[in-house]
């Protein structure tokens, strides 16, 4: 997706500014139905977890999102489709009023799947209706909103994968996810030997100063300072993780930093997240092996693919395998000047990479304004920084400054790693 | 429902028992189905607490019942419809092998509701077959199972009343359950003044002796000593609960049990179960009052019946009000013993009633064989008796010796409250 | 230690009554000291669980006991020893005002130990002034509150031992509590085979209604209904309880109420408590075998008796071992009723004896008036009646009508059982 | 205190190193002891929260530290005091073999204070006997341990401090710790209007690199970018705060972070740690107001002085109130850089002051080698950095590259904050 900068307005003609935003913003909400084709709507419904939403939530928020951010401030006399809307599918916007408790979005069975799919029809009329009857002194701050709810919406298909992944793990039939062919594709990287990438440091700046979108949290650009540093090539592979694993890597404390340690024996974890071994399973499908590992994702519960990423790490596993590996997470600053480097193999296409960067400002970020301040601001504190992309991710949505994060045990995203190492 | 009592099996033709027995099993089958008319596959998917079930959930569970306790054990050769449906409709009964956890009950959004009526189906159809074709030698047997699985149903068709509308409760939109006309009535009693209905006491009988049905909880029949005591005609109101508030009654400990008074202020109860201030509401429909006490219920929000009696009671609560009131709650065997008293009014169709006794098993109590066992001996603790039955207990479901039981703290249940003191 | 019964004081000079009441204050206040002398001030001011209080408070609540409840109402102008006392040493009496929470007492370290036993002599100073200078018209009334005061109290001395033998069951170093000589004496009773004592059964008058002291919970005295029945003339011994363990007693669901089944799992329970592998010691004290059980106590750690009456099991435990044993608990009355047989051992002297009966209130039941009302009454739901007494009721203290009563969960007091069977 | 740097020994004479590390030793052995003067052996033994430790557990921790990393590969032959010591007194060193829970060391009443005081006096003698015989070729290594040790020894009494303090503030007598005079003095700063002293920006080398002792988390020293900025002379008074909580701070959710948000609505906080409303005291002490804002420290219970600087900030409220003056916290480098700026006030003799950083590794860190590397390396995720120093903060502990770190929530330390803003 390209979304016109608005500084450059003059370069286009409105009319083909109107077709380009119409046909972006048609190609969005499409996409997010279409994620949902192979969910019934009781699979729609459901809540796996408080940080988790349903598929529906997902469906409703983003709709309500445009109606809020873009139809009210900009259609005049706008009606809302169903007032009680702003109520159920505000996230966490504290400016926009009163909401539904995050951990309450399960219990939503009505409104039913079909009343948020015509509050979706109606919204996206409006919008439709908005954009090509928009003269040129509005655009700009039309197409900014628009853009901003486009990035939004595309946020949210990834939660939408992940959140129904993860509900689909605790059915103990573990259904596959399976989207229509296309949507979510595991590529072909071939892994061989991980190579050493080598990067001369020095003064690199870090951050977005272009003009296509970007979020607040990716500016100002600004110069870091850097020490020469080594990056892998590729991510680490499930047949490296395993080894870790079979090293006695969940045992030994010394891999581990003390709130990992802490975690592992708090969830119990032994293995990434949807790693299960065969032979516990209360429900096996014949079709499975009887013992060994097994993992389970969109495209259901399979046996481990050696040569693929290790995903569904948290950032305490991915820093103790890296201390084991006799390595180092990057730092984001790092990852971001090596994204561009030749050779560069698993950017953005497989999983989301921790980086050894809090989520801090950078120096002289500002929010923006109106509600649309509380997107990135406020949870900039206890989350660590994720850069790159996955299978889930939509095509077109990141870039290299782009700065995804979660706190430090987030496992439900396809979160993976790649090594660093001091030159 | 009547089930013939299979001591007395040669006083039927064998012809006429299976007719009865067919007809009764289609008929309380038939219920269950009856009551999920209004409900969407959303609604029936969802769980809102651990000690509540998914609709669909109770649908599978009870045809499960019939499938393991009557199909496998009475149908020679008998291939259960689906293997896995053992480990996720399974209760509690640890005999039965490992079963899903009870919170994650609402992750069954697979299989999905299509599937479970499939099932229902199928057992349906395999029992009918089991009950037209048996012969005089099995009969008493498989009718036994029968009777205790048709019973089990009726227990599971009041809980999935109460487990749906707990279910509509938390959502904001307060939805109405609302079944099909006739299946869910609160009968008008004119309430007026209650009366005192004396009883000298003495040697009172107790439990079940006769030839229907009976749970093994309320065997064996034995004689209990009674002091005089009097007993009210009928259940206290909504109105006489409110003049307890209005007293406050939530802020006086001396009404109180401990645990009662503990109870109040952890759960921040004010108000019986399902009460709501109309000015608290973040989304009030626009035809209930602006202020005042609403209460929910299968009928949706509506102001409160101040004639009606008080339901949705803890033990605590109906305790606390007794005390304040003067009065006392009635044994479980004072209850039995005045539930013939002429000018009983609600004995057993608007509300279940809390006693003043523990759930302990009677001298003598000898559990049901084998896997039954498990189904009320193992609860015998921690619970207090309710007596009566409720505008969601099946008609022919109850009798003046059933002994109903749940924990102090449960205010989802139809629970309401008679009075009683010394006399 | 005997109490005068206040309707029989014109049978007694009044010097005679004063002399007998000064003395029994003096011998029950003296023990609670005698208790703590092997005890450091760090010792007396732990609190290891919130059902469990520090030495400290015990000393503390027991002496505002007799300040609020004895000199404050009969002592004209008397001044308390220090205000701050009413809210520090306040247990649960909510009509006596505001008070710390009870999880709170460790928090204590202020007032000193010194300050609680300065205390402790300006009460005894007043109660001995008090009860030296009455005159008739008041000793009725002043002997009845003595005499609960001092009968809490030695409720307290048990609570103390208790309590302190659990603080050390947590510190790894495992302390022996070691009270001076004479004090908690474990009899030596022959353990033998048991024997069965039988009893007809028949109109059984339970409950206390004689001159002496009795709570309010024992009242009214009242006839039973009961079956014949037998009982064990001595308690279940660890060396029978060990072989419940070893076969697999704790891995077999059958023999467990659901609730116990949970608590085990729970809490990890695989014996009962305070016993504990010595493999498995942190710190094992070089003169314990290498392996094997221990038990703890009052006197340490030790290596397990085979032949003495096994201690601090839980209702669910005591339940579930009879169930194993082919028997059950007796009911309260039963207990009541066969205390008295020829032949009965260990009725009072080694452990309080879980019955099958929940502490539910007598027919007629009236609890003391004023604050005292809330000794009992309040706590008459949730809660297992446990008949007896133990090596720390104090002697004197327990009769054969008295109900001892606590949570199923409970461990750390004194708990053990004798076993039952219908006739 | 000075501690020789290792690699500048030959210009010592050993003897004259050897009198200045015994001088040392003893001089920070002695003010631990110093700061219990006030303190009864109950004080010394109560823990008030998982991450509170107590005074006695302190002061056998950091003994311990010196027996385990001094003496015991120093001393050949050396006999540990007491060989349980080790299990009851490390505190989070994994290497080091298995410990006692952290939340449990309240539980320790033995170990009385008597024995671990003993347990101080043997290691000390054991140390100065070490040091007073050590030879040239060992003492730079011998040099390095023990001024880990003494610096080790210099936080714990800051903890010791705070700890104890805690554990005052939730006794409801409010006891005042009052340690000797010129332990702990509050500078009597003019607080006056504050200033805004600014700073250039550019290349800042930040971290430690000179001879004197510092932390592993201080290196390397490394070079930072730093844009303009103005940073404030002094630290934010309860005057300046107080107009933060009467603006409605506290209920305005733009000035927070999210988890700040959660946080004083999980926390009902509503103000500054150890702040309280006079009226709102179940004790209130005669000599203090009977209304208006209290808080609780070393000194007790006493009206608030507006012109001191807050304290017992969260990092969230620190952020909040930044937010809500229009400025923001300086991160951690602006910090270090402005530290020696001319006309800085409160650098390190009040408070330790909330940065925008979070506690990251510096590029190129190393943690010490063995046990030490579990020092402060793998604390580093989840922390925010704090910089300066406290009146708890022993003299010549700090440095301006010192790096403090504490979860975000916590408010027991002596948490205060500067602001900061772009130029």
């Amino acid at each position: 997706m390209k979304t016109p900068a608005t500084d450059t307005i003059s370069s286009f003609s409105l009319a083909a500014m109107i077709r380009s935003a119409r046909r972006n913003y048609a190609e969005v909400r499409t996409h997010s139905l279409a994620l949902t084709r192979s969910l019934t709507s009781e699979d729609q419904s459901v809540q796996s977890m408080p940080d988790a939403s349903p598929t529906k939530w997902h469906l409703g928020h983003t709709t309500w999102f445009f109606e809020t951010l873009l139809l009210a401030p900009h259609v005049p006399g706008y009606a809302p489709f169903d007032a009680r809307m702003a109520y159920l599918f505000n996230s966490y916007y504290e400016s926009l009023g009163p909401r539904l408790a995050r951990p309450e979005r399960g219990m939503l069975t009505r409104p039913a799947l079909e009343h948020v799919l015509a509050y979706r029809q109606h919204v996206d009329a409006a919008v439709d209706n908005l954009l090509s009857t928009m003269d040129a002194a509005v655009a700009p701050t039309v197409l900014d909103a628009l853009a901003l709810g486009l990035h939004h919406e595309q946020q949210h298909q990834e939660l939408l994968v992940t959140d129904i992944v993860h509900a689909f793990s605790r059915n103990p039939l573990f259904p596959a996810f399976a989207p229509p062919s296309g949507l979510l594709e595991i590529p072909r990287n071939s892994s061989g030997g991980a190579e050493w990438l080598s990067h001369p440091g020095g003064i690199v700046d870090v951050g977005h100063d272009g003009p296509g979108f970007a979020f607040d949290n990716e500016r100002p650009r600004h110069p870091t300072l850097l020490r020469p540093f080594a990056i892998a090539d590729r991510l680490v592979t499930n047949r490296e993780y395993l080894a870790f694993i079979d090293d006695d890597g969940y045992r030994r404390s010394d891999f581990w930093l003390s709130d990992g340690w802490a975690a592992i024996h708090a969830n119990g974890w032994e293995a990434p997240g949807y790693w299960m071994r065969a032979e516990t399973l209360a429900l096996r499908p014949s079709e499975l092996p009887d013992e060994g590992w097994l993992s389970f994702g969109h495209d259901g519960l399979h046996a481990l693919d050696f040569d693929d990423a290790v995903t569904h790490l948290s950032f305490y596993e991915a820093a103790a395998y890296a201390q084991w590996a006799g390595a180092r997470l990057p730092t984001e600053f790092e990852w971001e000047a090596a994204s561009t480097l030749p050779g560069m193999r698993q950017v953005a296409d497989r999983a989301w990479q921790w980086t050894r960067s809090s989520y801090d400002p950078y120096p002289g970020f500002r929010p923006l304004a109106g509600a649309a301040s509380e997107y990135n601001g406020k949870f900039m504190v206890g989350q660590l920084v994720l850069r790159g992309g996955s299978i889930a991710t939509p095509p077109g949505h990141a870039r290299n400054s782009y700065r995804n994060f979660f706190p430090p045990a987030t496992r439900w995203q396809i979160t993976g790693m790649r090594l660093a190492r001091d030159a």
